[in-house]
């Protein structure tokens, strides 16, 4: 699914209006309203890219006449030197995205990265790499489209798009048949309720209470392929907790459905990308 | 200077709004309306606390009547398992904004933390370590605050509060002198006019010029101390590019004023924090 | 679930932006400052009352200091004549709240009187009473928590959480097995799939695609209880289209797990409600 | 009058914020990006459409690259199966606006049939139909427009447009008289002052206070005809209370020159609307 | 009538948001967190005060821990060196409002100052002093305000509350007649008409066509004179084009109803108002 | 620096938004839809215009399809009877927009016009006029361009660009010392230092503090001059406080860098604009 920029304008708005201010006093004042320039964005680093609908989003919120052209596509794989897009027009307008453009790419490419790196450490596997909601406040639309980008799945969007039933619930009305049970009785049919467990006893109860996705809190590898056993299909089991680049494989290898990853998100390193500058002749001129 | 609440809470706003959207469906249908229950922070490694205001806003503006303790201040040192603050009230509201909360607190307290190692690496020298604009679109006062909070100083705020002429400016104007020239006729009287160079005859023309700053781009150490010399006082002078934990301190001993640092935001990992919740009795039970 | 104040809160803005613009010219320049007064909300007709947050709220966005009694709860049924709720204080500020209020109530508690008579209408069967998207634009969250109140379920709240495939989507992709296997790709595990059918040929297939919801499509009771065997609890079965009171119980009769209909929005008629006010004495008078 | 766009423009950005949320799941995972599909919005009903500037502007928000062709115009009678516009451009685009342009069409027809109504009920008479302010919060603008559209007059739009005294406002300051002269003390010159009344007395009273509009509240035929005979031109009537289709002929028969009627907008049944959307060759196919 | 706050919290959060943007950088780091200050409001001339509900609500934006306490009312007269107000609260809070409290109350007062004069030219006659539409965009609200509290009264608010038919728009239609006759069709039965004429010929066309109002426009007071016994009655007289104080009283001298003046907003001169600030005991000291 | 039409936008919708509200009642109900007219802007004084680019905004906001021509530039001096500029397009649109426009113009070119007039007074001298922060809130971006299009200066744009230290700042943290201290340590290091001053004492002290510009507090013109040889170079000197067009010469020969004074933007007459309207053809007609 691609991203969504009516969903995410008010943070592009927000991006600029804390970058630009009452306005960008160095081009305004050093730049020549007629000078033109095209812009090169390139990569510094091995990694995927992701994010060139907000790049080229932000140019147009900027100054709707500057063109905009894509070197490659979301989700390719970019080199160390590459070019991944350009952008043509005013220099002054340029020149101010530029850095906005810019952190926004860096970031959603490095998580696109990141993931993609979970996403290859899972292969050969059937467990799929899904993220959490550790996701920058602000930014989770954006960060869970690069997830995608970088081949992984999204777990729910939000406190409001499915039933998640954590210990802290479980204790706050006694047990974890209330809270399914009165889970059920109000939300709506089309939604899923997943239960977080630790224990074998809790998996027990989870899949006779009909849970339809169980997570695996913190478990071990081995208590991980005890739970994949007893539940046997009649749910989706997601692990959860602690889990890295290195025990990714060993995980996968247990048979749960999902490895949700909260690093996907909140310790992707950003993708190295910088735009390059060069003035080109004046609008008008010769 | 503290973060100003008032100029974050479209941030916070959003970030609400992206998690909670249409309501908590787990926490309104599982968790009774009249059960309390106190939400304890923690901190599960070693680092500086940053954003205990916003946590506070947070509840605030989820539930007024949350009662909001803080165990530490920001800018302090916690260890792994040490409590920061708890928050008190309706277990619904606390579990609701609990993600919110940590997501907020992880980021902010990683940028202190990060920021902190690198003011020890230039500890015993003149320099001061600054951040950039390489910041999170969306969270460049709260990323300023965590930089402040660590120990660390701001650049500017952004394109509006001062001048900082680069290659960019220089070449599409034709040359430094012009460049600096354009700049002191038009902008505010109090505003510094900051100039990019990347060799010794820059350097010369930046100070002859009177730039107010001279960002040093990508010299090695030998080439910064030439300059330092060159300069002699009359203008800041700041180290900038490919500056890491390891280099600072041969950095720092070239005499510098400043060393701006991107990973500071871009690349800091998040102190890991998470909340415990305990439920308690019902509002108005025994 | 209860409704989510700031879920709303735009549209409480809105709706007292419409109505005051620049000002309540006739209170204000007719009804001196220091006249209190007491508003009573009291309904002219038999029903079930909803919205009472949403009067309290009103009430609160405009005067604080106004003192709101409730009289009766969100869901309670109320006869001719009633009272439902008093408002104290200002008399400018009540008379400017009460068309708004009134408003609201009127509509709300409209919408869960009618949910109540179909949820009554299927009663004794084990079908449950579901809206649809065809609320009133802008109110989504407040007519669905209506409906709620009225003892009817909802369906999924927007088209951002649960993927309902119909008619067009399958044509535009060439078939319900390519619809439902290019979803499953791509969508958070924790959504539901539910597909609509319009013959029996494609009950079938629903079912072998692993559909969680069937949604059986203006279809007659006779070929609705054929489709609920032949599903046999392997999905949920949901009937939609051209129900009305009058039809509900043999629909519910055919075993069908929910009825879903457009009426209990788009076609409520208001409850008769209003809000008579007297004044009462000076503040700072004896 | 036509309907001002930028008047309503946050309420459509609400309706569609509140459909769409982080992104149409359905249309986006199952339907390719490159489908071009034709939409065709017919009725179902017969009645009176009013809309067609609204829905064409939330397709332009959603895409501005939708063409949008009107096959008849607002004000139109249409027939049952009867053609309203067409929509051709990208499915996903048009799948993910249908329910709201639906649903804003239903429901904007349904005032203006309903309208028509009570205006042919009146016809042969010198009155007028006239709306309330008993409209859906956050549609004000666009209900008056559709009773506008229906062949009814506005009342006024808002608190802030008229005076209107009513028996609070008297009996908050004391009787009529001081009441109209407080009023007209302080209001704009521009404003016409109305003045509701109840008995004989009070309209021989406003007519003496040179009241411009008199409302007779909740009067029989008889008490109305008499009223308009003591009046006798010197302020125009408004019947109001109590007013349905059946009695329209009996008031307007009374010499009235407004008949004002709630039930125009809260009461009216939608008219039966639906898009039906077939899916076309692919965009750059042959 | 009083202002509406809520009318124009959009402006005052501009206000702010302008002035402050990322922080006050001098108060913030200059004073420390825990001084308390007294702030007085002063008049450096002599005039009308209006604006103390503004510079109450602004001072409560920014810390609704300030005291704020009036030494007058608007609309009173002060005099050179008299107080008007005082704040007692954070000593930096008081510092980062003051500028933008005292811009308010500077240019309201001046407003209010300015109105008061041309009411006093015009004493003794019949007419009354109004406003225009000639407003500060952004301000409307507050400066009729202002023109109320200086003893004027309001012309229409904007372009959705009356009538007013100017030469543009006869010229746009083919001649007054029309222009009245297709108002009067559309329009509410609430609004006025007001038809702006430019000679005797055009005087007697408005009477006959039952003009609610009548704007003279750029007559000499000859013309007006012949005019207002031309109308006699049959509709209110306003005198508008190339007033000043002057000129009033033989404007006011023709027997016209209503005298407009652009000047009493577009050119006021500020009212000189400061606000000194003495430092108090810390907060929590002795 | 132009003005960023990005960073008035909001202000921009106020203004529409105020005026318009529900919509033109006149226009649209007197002049018919395809109307087409050509408005013409006229200066009906002499002075510098400014705000062109607001101008065109403004029309462009209401109507797209409106051609907006300029005949001068901003900046440029007019004559009294001068044309301005024209828009061309539908008539309702450009009468809708006419006073908007206008009021803008009025003011915009009112503050560059005084500007001129104190710029000429210091001309010959080495001083620069400079604004202040007494602007009308909400214009302060659009009132600082219109002092640049006059040939005045910026002071900086808010309490968040610049440090500058008040008496009120030096009281409350007890001296001039401790004051800039506290400053300079957590600022960041592109800011300069402003310190206000009232004796030569002070002026010693803030030079030997290293302050970059001095403010010399209502000075008279000797004691500016004596401050001015002793500041000697080693700070921008600017003059402050009660300063007009008289004595500006005056203070401009004491030597000072610059002047400040806020009637450039609090006393500004407006310059006298206004927009003559006239019909064309029917749209499509011949």
């Amino acid at each position: 699914m691609d991203i969504s920029i009516r969903a995410i304008r008010d943070l592009l708005e927000m991006a600029l209006r804390e970058d630009i201010g009452i306005g960008d006093i160095t081009s305004d004042s050093v730049v020549p309203a007629n000078v033109m320039a095209v812009g090169t964005i390139l990569s510094k680093d091995d990694g995927i890219v992701a994010g060139l609908d907000v790049a080229e989003e932000i140019f147009r919120m900027l100054d709707p006449e500057i063109i905009f052209n894509r070197l490659v596509s979301d989700g390719e794989r970019v080199h160390f030197g590459q070019n991944i897009a350009t952008a043509e027009g005013s220099a002054r307008s340029i020149l101010t995205a530029e850095r906005t453009v810019v952190n926004f790419l860096q970031r959603l490419s490095g998580i696109a990265t990141t993931t993609t790196k979970y996403v290859e450490a899972a292969s050969g596997y059937h467990a799929t790499i899904i993220d959490t909601r550790k996701t920058t406040p602000g930014w989770r639309a954006l960060e869970k489209y690069a997830v995608r980008v970088g081949g992984g799945h999204n777990h729910r969007f939000g406190l409001y798009d499915a039933v998640l039933i954590k210990d802290n619930h479980i204790a706050a009305v006694g047990g974890i048949a209330k809270a399914v049970k009165r889970a059920r009785e109000q939300i709506p049919h089309t939604m899923k309720i997943e239960v977080e467990v630790e224990s074998m006893a809790q998996v027990r109860e989870a899949v006779k209470l009909g849970a339809d996705i169980i997570m695996l809190d913190n478990m071990d590898a081995d208590m991980m392929s005890e739970a994949v056993k007893l539940i046997d299909g009649k749910a989706l089991v997601e692990a959860s907790g602690g889990l890295t680049l290195e025990n990714i494989p060993a995980v996968a290898a247990t048979g749960v459905d999902l490895i949700s990853v909260g690093a996907l998100t909140h310790s992707a390193m950003p993708l190295d990308i910088s735009m390059s500058i060069c003035s080109l002749k004046l609008k008008g001129g010769e």
